[in-house]
């Protein structure tokens, strides 16, 4: 089994240089620029069978889905039978339904382009699970949780997992369970579109440490609110994972000063991108 | 029949607005932002079953082209059964073929995904008009000759139409019988990456105005070269007109200065493009 690696994939790199014949799978090379005219241009250097194309879709995240479909041209013009595309994070994968009228479900036209050229499509921690059915073919919902419960595994002892609302509570649970320990979650009712009010969970967590984990970070509001009142419930250091690091300007800084590690996976490249997804990747 | 315009189409919205009417036609708003994230958003504020949508694909391409998708996308979710999307420029229409072994052949990635949405597909004065044949279903390669006759009918008077090489001979024809003038071509020849040598045209220009037509227009090296040459040959005024202007940072300045007048159409709007494709788009 290839791997190819798009510019949505270039700073796991040298992981997966490093990893891949662990795996089974050896990286080929690729070609990729841009044209002063600003189009992008790709070229595969390397021949089989099979292939695992990996391209994260963050901003420009345009470019990436563009150019994610012409790596899977060229790869079928170079006489690869078999594709898996493997999309860490999925743009546009918050816009899974139409909430006003005449809305695109953008999400649905992309998992049909890439199904153009793409037998299998793999992807972390979707929003909504529901939208792998627009992918015509085989789709699946790739778990982070071994990789953050690894991660957290030694600074987190013997502590607990909490989702910082009841829609994370499953992910709590697959690292609690890996770990093997308690798992709640916080209620979360919005109480303005600027506010919202969070009520305790129903789990002791005096002095003990505490992960709260989730699927996607933006402001990080939230997490600050659920790791303030996790201090005045005692709880002792308070650790944020998060899958996707879509970060507002400034939030980086903002959550850090709040808890005592925040670390998001590297679907994302970001500053706290401590957690990788190599590994899961290379055992498909 | 309703009208679309995307991002690509706003520079031509004023005169779409105007004469929309007279071709039977309407054009309906769309809503069309962009997140913090770098995500866009589009939103169809009006009905009806059939509808052009109008979309440049110039830079940023890449955007432009999912946002052509996630339109269609809205377009059939708001129950819309017949769609032709126009788009003037066709992005990586130059990448048609595979000229080195691993290359993808981009141009057929972005046809096979606009299909997935377009009944039909229409676009300006395509590089290569066999890309078509990518597009599975009805497409045509519309001529900009009509609009181009138009803004140069009196400038040119008696004057001949010119290609700047065999391959353009085809476009200064159409030209050319629209305006019942004489048309011809130079033989270009490439003696070095950066050199072009260009033979005089068997055709007496002593004293007439001359037209040079083209496709795209990047550098304007080519252009700048038949006009002094044409210049030496005893033309009188010599003019340029092109399709696409994809220009050079300094083109247009450079190609401006050696020739009367330098005009393009707006499938890509700059400050030279003077020749309106609206009305030729209001008929279909």
């Amino acid at each position: 089994m290839k791997v190819v690696l798009g510019s949505g994939a270039q700073h796991m790199r040298d992981e997966f240089l490093a990893k891949a014949k662990d795996y089974g799978k050896e990286v080929i090379e690729v070609e990729i620029k841009t044209f002063p005219d600003g189009e992008k241009y790709v070229r595969i250097l390397g021949d089989g069978e099979e292939a695992i194309v990996v391209q994260s879709t963050f901003k420009p995240q345009d470019e990436h889905l563009i150019e994610l479909l012409l790596l899977g041209d060229a790869l079928r013009e170079k006489g690869f039978k078999h594709l898996k595309a493997v999309v860490p994070y999925l743009a546009y994968s918050r816009q899974d339904r139409v909430t006003k009228d005449g809305e695109s479900i953008s999400v649905r036209a992309i998992l049909r382009a890439l199904s153009l050229y793409y037998d299998e499509f793999y992807v972390f921690d979707l929003h909504n699970p529901k939208t792998l059915e627009f992918f015509p073919k085989n789709a699946v919902n790739l778990s982070p949780a071994n990789a953050v419960a690894k991660y957290f595994k030694e600074k987190l002892g013997e502590g607990v997992v909490l989702g910082p609302d009841k829609g994370a509570l499953e992910r709590a649970k697959a690292v609690a369970e890996i770990l093997g320990l308690e798992f709640s979650h916080f209620e979360k009712k919005r109480i303005s579109p600027t506010e919202v009010q969070m009520t305790p969970v129903d789990i002791d967590v005096r002095g003990k440490n505490v992960l709260i984990v989730d699927d996607i970070i933006s402001t990080g509001g939230t997490m600050i609110k659920a790791a303030n009142l996790l201090r005045e419930m005692g709880a002792k250091k308070v650790f944020v994972a998060v899958t996707h690091g879509v970060f507002a300007e400034g939030a980086i800084e903002r959550v850090s000063k709040a808890v005592d590690e925040l670390a998001v996976t590297n679907s994302i490249p970001t500053p706290v991108s401590k957690i990788s997804l190599v590994e899961e990747i290379l055992k498909l």
